[in-house]
């Protein structure tokens, strides 16, 4: 087998074998065929595209390059969250010990952010304490006591995967959704999720600017699962605002915490719900999901959902004091507001003025390995639909360097559109892939 | 600029400018952007196509790249000519002193072969003594005394184009008809011909199988050409059988002298006479290339054209007595025939195969910097559509290795399909691109 004749196989439209696909990134992985071999292929895979078992053969391949884990000896089926990313997205911290204190073990395996605001693990670490820097040894044991563990992903995990995607950023072959979908499934898979409940947004603030193209992703995700054995539904889900109020990694902690003792953003908190109950019905915890979302209620009410979330933080090294005193996460020096200059309705919260703005105050990440500031962001104050008064605070920016917060005050008022005429609610959710039960 | 942003650019159906494929060539060829951006951006254009100003801009950057020729101090237009490549296409041996005896200047840098037998370099070196390797200003000297000479590419010239040309190799993305013409054309703009003949090859031995592909070659590099201010024909002619009878290097240089006695294949001999005839024309030298082919059998039958080859080779170090006594070439030490296994109208001589069997012997070679055995090749006794008798002889095949000589007689036995009916014979030349005059 030679890599040119695999690239030009593809290049002329045909389709190839998992034999094959698995050829190319083993030995690619290793070191065994060139760059320029496997961005010739990137491009050629841009044009002509990968058929469904194309893609589940890429995703296994990627997935199986490294280290994987398996919770086979747990007798129970794991479950695992991706959201495809947006600004202010908080839903893990909340979902997450939510499913887990249904009795469904929920491990993630998580990427640091690159963006507008930290990743999951980012937002987790700005507990003071807490460590995301687990062995596979130690996330297992701590599935096993507490139903519950977030851990960064080592380089070990799907190395082929990080030098692919590190190729596509350069060769502009990173906006092709086969190749998004396995990158990221091969993640879940070789994280041995059972149970995947995937969240893709779309929408101004995330990657899939339209519906349809969020569908297709969502659709592409769900027949990957499908065709490696698992039980798994994609959400499609708005990101024309910021999920709830907070932007930012301990002000979206705060906010988790808020939803965990049920006074969270109504949208963001109904989002928890929703997908956890897919969750649950893709364990077989319940029926439907519409069942697994009244559970869901009932743990939000009775603390239990907050009490699992204390306990992770314990296991992690945290101080889970955080939770009953967010003052003890780390503050911003200074916190300014804006005002509405009008009065009416909001129309528009541009989702990436809003991410610009935090990543600006110290938020978010422009390169790899870059420190954030965990106690940097923004609070808002409305959703769209929301009626203002002439001076009404819209957002209180929260800074630890004046210049930057002035900055990022300037180009936040950018963000809000008021208008006159009464202005409709976003929808929370567009659609699940597949319509359930499948 | 960024090499990202432009591969982006090209991947989206967009043009580029002179400027920005300048950048591309330049800089990759300074090694300042890597192979596989470059591998990306070339299966981009694989795709999209380069429209006739950016395959211009892209021949220009090529020739630009290294060293360049100028013959602006001769006061007149220095001619070139380049084929396509094709099975016993030994054109340039006897058109380029035709040419030259007219009084058109023929300043010929051309590169050593790879394949079925060697490039005009190689053909040339089995005079004994004979040198293509030249200092430019050497070159340039000989043009100005003797108004001929032929040298090898030096590493110097068009750099980019090498390099570019190893990327595309490995990569597959050879087969773009911008790309190819690019490659080609940099090479004669590098070279400073103002009058270029491109001969495009069309048929089973050639690189272009359809004609629809080589009329698109021949277009494309005629656009180029153009564009860059040349006075340019190019010709699309067969290639479904060996130009004339003999393949390989010391038998073509033969059959090229006889060609300039007078004496040699009526097929060979008329095509270098329907291409000098362009040349003279496009020269200047003739009126039109009726009145240049009339010219040109006069030179041929004078003897001035086999004087103008005899000057060319005591100029370049060789011994112009082979001109007088071809005995004195290299000789194979063995000649083996082939019969016609019965009666009957040749109806086909599969060009590859003869090029293989001329391969195998040691005629041409399968990797760079490969030896080629001078005097060994095959010597065909007939074109398509000749009638044979059971027993007539088809070929005599001359090798230096026993073993080997009985292989390709062997393979070279297919090559040969006899059949009942009469057959037609094949067209030399297919049409003219612009129709002449243009």
């Amino acid at each position: 087998m030679r890599a040119l004749d695999l690239i030009i196989k593809k290049r002329d439209g045909q389709d190839l074998s998992a034999e094959e696909i698995f050829f190319l990134i083993d030995k690619y992985n290793k070191g065994l065929i060139p760059d320029y071999q496997i961005a010739a292929f990137l491009m050629a895979v841009y044009f002509q595209g990968l058929n469904p078992k194309e893609t589940a053969a890429l995703t296994a391949a990627l997935a199986e390059s490294g280290e994987t884990l398996d919770f086979s000896s747990l007798g129970k089926l794991v479950a695992d969250k991706h959201s495809s990313g947006g600004v202010g997205d908080k839903t893990t911290l909340a979902l997450a010990p939510l499913v887990a204190a249904a009795g469904v073990p929920v491990a993630k395996v998580s990427g640091r952010g690159l963006g507008f605001t930290g990743g999951t693990i980012d937002k987790l670490e700005s507990i003071p304490g807490f460590s995301a820097e687990l062995s596979l040894e130690r996330f297992i044991e701590l599935i096993k006591e507490n139903d519950l563990a977030i851990m960064a992903q080592t380089e070990r995990m799907t190395p082929a995967d990080k030098k692919l995607y590190a190729l596509r950023d350069v060769t502009g072959t990173v906006e092709n959704t086969s190749l998004i979908a396995a990158s990221i499934m091969s993640k879940k898979i070789a994280a041995g999720a059972g149970v995947i409940l995937l969240d893709v947004k779309t929408g101004k603030g995330s990657f899939m600017k339209t519906r349809e193209e969020a569908f297709h992703l969502a659709e592409t995700m769900f027949r990957i699962g499908k065709e490696m054995g698992r039980r798994i539904v994609s959400v499609v889900t708005d990101m024309n605002q910021p999920l709830g109020f907070a932007v930012g990694n301990a002000l979206e902690v705060k906010e988790a915490i808020s939803i965990l003792k049920g006074q969270g953003p109504a949208d963001a908190e109904t989002l928890c719900i929703i997908l956890g109950g897919y969750m649950l019905a893709l364990a077989g915890k319940v029926r439907n999901p519409e069942e697994g979302q009244d559970e869901l209620r009932k743990l939000l009410k009775n603390g239990a959902a907050l009490e699992k979330f204390k306990q992770m933080i314990s296991f992690q090294g945290g101080n889970p004091q955080c939770v009953d005193d967010p003052a003890l996460l780390p503050q911003a020096k200074y916190v300014e507001v804006i005002e509405a200059p009008k009065s009416g309705y909001i129309r528009e919260i541009d989702t990436r003025i809003v991410g610009k703005a935090a990543a600006l105050l110290g938020a978010g990440r422009s390169y790899k390995g870059e420190e954030i500031d965990p106690s940097v962001g923004i609070v808002l104050n409305h959703k769209v639909g929301n009626r203002v008064l002439a001076g009404d605070i819209l957002a209180h920016i929260h800074g630890n360097k004046e210049d930057l917060l002035q900055v990022a005050c300037r180009e936040l008022m950018n963000a809000f559109a008021i208008c006159d005429e009464a202005a409709e609610e976003l929808p929370l959710v567009y659609g699940v892939v597949p319509p359930f039960p499948s």
